[in-house]
């Protein structure tokens, strides 16, 4: 089960933006499967998206509608990720935003599509469309749980976080959603999220914010290594907090803003680990005197990666042999592997390339223990330093992906 | 256990060759953990290594003792992989050769060293040197099916290949064992395989001719993805068959010898990735139509690693969508997916980018309760091509990484 979620923070209301959910009945009859996100017509809207060359048709609708105006709704499935759906997909998604903008008396391309679930068959694009009324008579500021709960697929606990601060005396508020569980190791953003905030910020300086929030966030964790077709993150500002705009990266106020982003991002992306397909365990992989930061990269995620690691972290069992060969195998050039330093925690297990002299098997059984280990290595080449978060591989991550659409 | 693996075949002894085990108790009391294999005055040694940054203290001075002589005794032991092991490793693998050595009446730099087993403890030389007049007195030219157990760890099956072929009027042979099971992704070589063969070949040639033969054999299997430390692969050529010495590749005779050697290390490395471990399937991954090999073998190892796709192959679940995102996360350059297909075994699953029209699920399914399937993705992009061999992922992986050790 998720390692160290213990239920939803509180989600708090963000000023300006609804949402509403409804059952379309698209896998699980009476589910709530869809979701839908109304912004105010002065809202901006960033987003990043999965750069995984089969990218799902909603995805190619959701940029070429971002390019063409400013979106006012958000309409999210689960249960079907119209991925590997070829022409008949983009149709189905076109025909979503369409359905959703005569509803709302907008146009098409005011609509982005979202969808998560299984690769390969068609949407029931009438199922959702049917759906729709419902989801708009949902419509209300304080559904932010029931949403969470609706962008679910094998999660196994809902995620969402919330931060509220101060900023030059006006209070403004960030809150929002993930999905995660399987084929994670986002390369732009996570499965899917959606951020909303309530402060005024220029597009372009909104864009920029987000990308560099999920840069140390989303795209710092991976459960399995395998980037999925729609990964998405979106980030709403619906400018009700009467904060004045935000224009440039230098204002106190918008770096601020930013860093309670990044922690909005990095708290939803460690959820998403937490709740990993049969994560029994959350582990931090720093690497750190790296010469520059793609290596302590490939060093980190060659760690994160390995089956032969995440099975021993799961078994609870200090097997170094297996981080330091995970280490060695990562293709960093020149790597002198009488420099390195391996920890467990607080507990050095490896110095100067070889068992350290006061590591005794004890010291590492006793950190294995624990439900969240930190895996420290030093290369000794430099300054530079990464940061990735992953869970351990068991045998639920099998059963899990050995049942699913069966 | 071992896929569509039905025992040793038949093992022809190599002339001029011996090969000695014994029991010397590192892990297992009584299990036969050392094997020596002894190579007349005029044979030739080829070998190639892991390029795991942190190779063991045997491979550095395999390769310090290949650079130094000419080899007479290959001594290799398991239960033990003495990697990570600093200075003492060294000087510990130095022991063993300097026993073997002793025991033989040649020089250290005569004997070559292998180990495979845990890493990161330390080698119990002394049990190891203790067990030599033991696998002295046991070397015999028949005993390759009791070397071929002998270097096995969490192997189910001893794995070996044989040839006898004609080459003008000469028979020659070639033989060879491998072990493999885990931490399998050769980057040089498998974990570790020893073939000999009888031809007289010119040293550089020899070399030359295992350096073709591995790339297309053991590195082109993947069980996990993660790089050994102690990989090697030596090809010794005892030049007793009759047969004049082989000096250039041009040679009709040498082109014969070589393609029966690429055969032997084509069903050495196809036996280790049939017993990967918990492997209930084999999976042959060909990439073809691409721009380059290179790209090729990307798409291959994206297939061949991914989680989600392993997962689904052990669950006998045609979810294609997995094996689409994984080609779409590879990373190839202006990839066009609307100009791949994709097929399993004889069914094509995907056409141009899509599910293809004619398919059905069934079709897929009866394809996948296979116990070997080859996955074929057609790249729509050029004339090069890559295969690569693995197996799925199952409860029983993480049961023996889960459970290795303790």
């Amino acid at each position: 089960m998720a390692v160290g979620l213990t239920g939803l923070p509180v989600l708090h209301p963000v000023p300006g933006l609804r949402l509403g959910t409804a059952s379309a009945g698209i896998k699980k009859p009476g589910r709530r499967d869809i979701v839908l996100i109304e912004m105010p017509p002065e809202a901006h809207c960033a987003a990043v998206f999965t750069r995984n060359a089969f990218c799902a048709a909603p995805v190619l609708v959701a940029k070429r509608h971002l390019a063409a105006s400013t979106p006012r709704y958000l309409l999210i499935n689960t249960g079907n990720a119209n991925a590997g759906t070829g022409e008949q997909g983009l149709r189905d998604a076109v025909a979503c935003c369409e359905a959703t903008a005569a509803v709302a008396g907008v146009s098409a391309a005011e609509v982005l599509p979202f969808s998560t679930g299984v690769i390969g068959e068609p949407l029931p694009a009438g199922k959702v469309t049917a759906a729709l009324p419902a989801a708009f008579a949902d419509l209300n500021a304080g559904n932010w749980v029931a949403a969470a709960h609706g962008i679910m697929t094998t999660d196994t606990v809902a995620k969402g976080a919330s931060r509220q601060l101060e900023i030059n005396g006006h209070r403004v508020t960030i809150t929002g959603i993930a999905k995660g569980a399987g084929m994670i190791r986002p390369d732009m953003a996570t499965m899917l999220s959606f951020i909303a905030t309530d402060a005024a910020v220029e597009p372009g300086l909104l864009q920029r914010c987000l990308q560099a929030a999920v840069e140390v966030s989303f795209n710092a964790i991976t459960i399995d290594g395998d980037t999925s077709t729609n990964d998405a993150c979106v980030l709403i500002a619906t400018g009700r907090s009467g904060l004045p705009l935000l224009v440039s990266e230098q204002d106190p106020a918008y770096v601020a803003f930013a860093l309670a982003v990044s922690d909005v991002c990095t708290a939803l992306a460690q959820a998403v680990v937490r709740d990993g397909e049969g994560a029994t365990k959350f582990m931090t992989v720093e690497i750190e005197n790296g010469a520059d930061a793609e290596e302590c990269r490939q060093v980190a995620y060659a760690i994160a990666h390995s089956p032969l690691v995440k099975t021993a972290f799961f078994a609870s069992d200090p097997n170094w042999g297996r981080i330091l060969a995970a280490v060695g195998r990562a293709g960093v050039a020149g790597l002198d592997v009488g420099r390195i330093n391996i920890y467990l925690d607080e507990v050095c297990i490896v110095q100067g390339g070889g068992r350290a002299p006061a590591y005794q098997e004890s010291f590492g059984q006793a950190v294995m223990e624990r439900e969240e280990i930190t895996v420290r290595v030093q290369l000794g080449r430099g300054a530079c330093a990464a940061r990735v978060w992953t869970c351990d591989f068991s045998y639920d991550y099998v059963r899990i992906n050995a049942e699913y659409r069966t």
